[in-house]
């Protein structure tokens, strides 16, 4: 199934997808709620899906799929390509930074270019979204915590990202984490680690890859983050950019008011942003 | 006001601390809540304190004042001795990381050291809680967006904080912020700039400074992390830590299970950890 987070007459609701329509749940869970409740009501929503009342998508503002996840962890420097044009080598143990909730934007919001910032830039990234709740999972385990995936944009302040060596406030930005354009549950997804993943600026493609080539796969990446910590329903792994980056290019180009923002991953759809300078 | 979150007989519920006592607000309002409607309901509360109807604190169980954040914003290198004791320079800009809302935990309940590690550190700070939601707020307006300060530890696991260049990991093992006792509204805090602030383990004092030796104040603080991002009721940011750190002895000595981790701050109480390794 597809799930998403769309914005109702009362407030945001939540919605699956089916084929250019989304069939509103009728639930007044919110996505962490359904995610949660998952497997009580699973059956029933197969059914609404299946019934065909759908609104056009074209009628619908989708929202982030999980609005207020309550963890967003991001691995840094997980392509070889993108490890390669960052001049950096290969990091032994995972690298881990975290961006601000409060970053989080729905999938064709515009993003904004902060009040004296210039040097914002695009990271396209397969994003796994928690289901199961637990600590100290394993790798072989793993899939079986994982909800379902979408896309995400990890978008970056590059100057504040390395202006002091915690690169964690440069990608909290508000807007800069753009996700969905809904949540394809992981059923629907034979193999996650064998993804078309690709981002265009004004239509020019920047970043073209497969999520084959992460560095640590997404199963090693809930290890290690739940050797830590407890990681809950609607929790948000984004999972490493391939190579491409726009502070990467000769020379660097940063992102400009007006540019259009294009991130897809094969079978999970794309979201698409509009710069725009902060008011 | 001094207000609390405790466990009532149908779950957290938000009190207010008079003397020994607590006086349950009667509220359905968690704490980020009441935060959000201060300005309608601290008149009332101011009664309810005043009617004298406690409970005796000792037949209390206190859980996090704000249970659930919505971020946890941290400080690094922000005393001069500690910055010393680091070998680190003290730093150009603000160095900030964070803390996993799952790393929160209640002002006297035990912390662990997880399974397979050995280096887990105190770090007593003053924490300050957001009141007012805010963006680019400028530091001579930084004090009306605080609602109020609690005593904080940013417990640290050591191995894990220095595996990569990263430190939001090593710091978001599950209950590695306790935070508490209760939180002390703004107002009673005369100056948060000069407050005792002392952490002792097993009666031994390891840290002894005042906040009026902060590199970065609260002011600053909150300009910063606000240039990039929205704070909201209930945020919390832990405003550093002096020198003192097991780490930084010689030989390093590390928490052991049974250690009591006691961290106060003048004028908003004491919080107290046992320390267990986890099952």
């Amino acid at each position: 199934m597809k799930l998403a987070t769309y914005a109702g007459s009362a407030g945001p609701q939540t919605g699956l997808i089916v084929g250019d329509t989304l069939v509103p749940t009728g639930l007044a869970h919110d996505m962490i709620g359904l995610i949660t409740d998952w497997e009580e009501l699973r059956g029933q929503l197969a059914e609404k899906a299946a019934s065909g009342a759908g609104i056009p998508l074209a009628d619908v503002t989708l929202l982030a799929p999980v609005p207020r996840p309550g963890k967003v962890f991001a691995i840094g420097l997980n392509y070889a390509d993108h490890i390669a044009e960052s001049k950096m080598e290969t990091p032994e143990h995972q690298l881990w930074f975290t961006k601000a909730v409060t970053s989080i934007n729905a999938p064709f919001a515009p993003v904004q270019i902060a009040k004296g910032t210039a040097t914002v830039d695009y990271e396209v990234e397969l994003v796994a979204v928690i289901g199961k709740r637990g600590r100290h999972i394993r790798a072989a385990d793993a899939k079986h915590h994982i909800f379902g995936y979408c896309v995400g944009n990890d978008v970056t302040e590059r100057f504040w990202q390395h202006r002091t060596r915690q690169w964690s406030l440069g990608k909290s930005f508000d807007t800069h984490a753009p996700i969905g354009p809904w949540i394809t549950t992981a059923d629907e997804i034979a193999d996650p680690h064998a993804l078309d993943i690709r981002c265009s600026v004004n239509g020019e493609v920047r970043q073209n890859s497969n999520t084959s080539h992460l560095v640590f796969n997404v199963w090693q990446q809930i290890e290690h983050l739940s050797t830590a910590m407890t990681l809950e329903p609607g929790d948000l792994i984004f999972t490493g950019t391939p190579g491409g980056v726009g502070a990467a290019m000769d020379p660097k180009q940063f992102l400009q008011p007006g540019d259009v923002v294009r991130c897809e991953v094969g079978g999970l759809g794309a979201i698409e942003a509009v710069m725009e300078a902060e008011a």
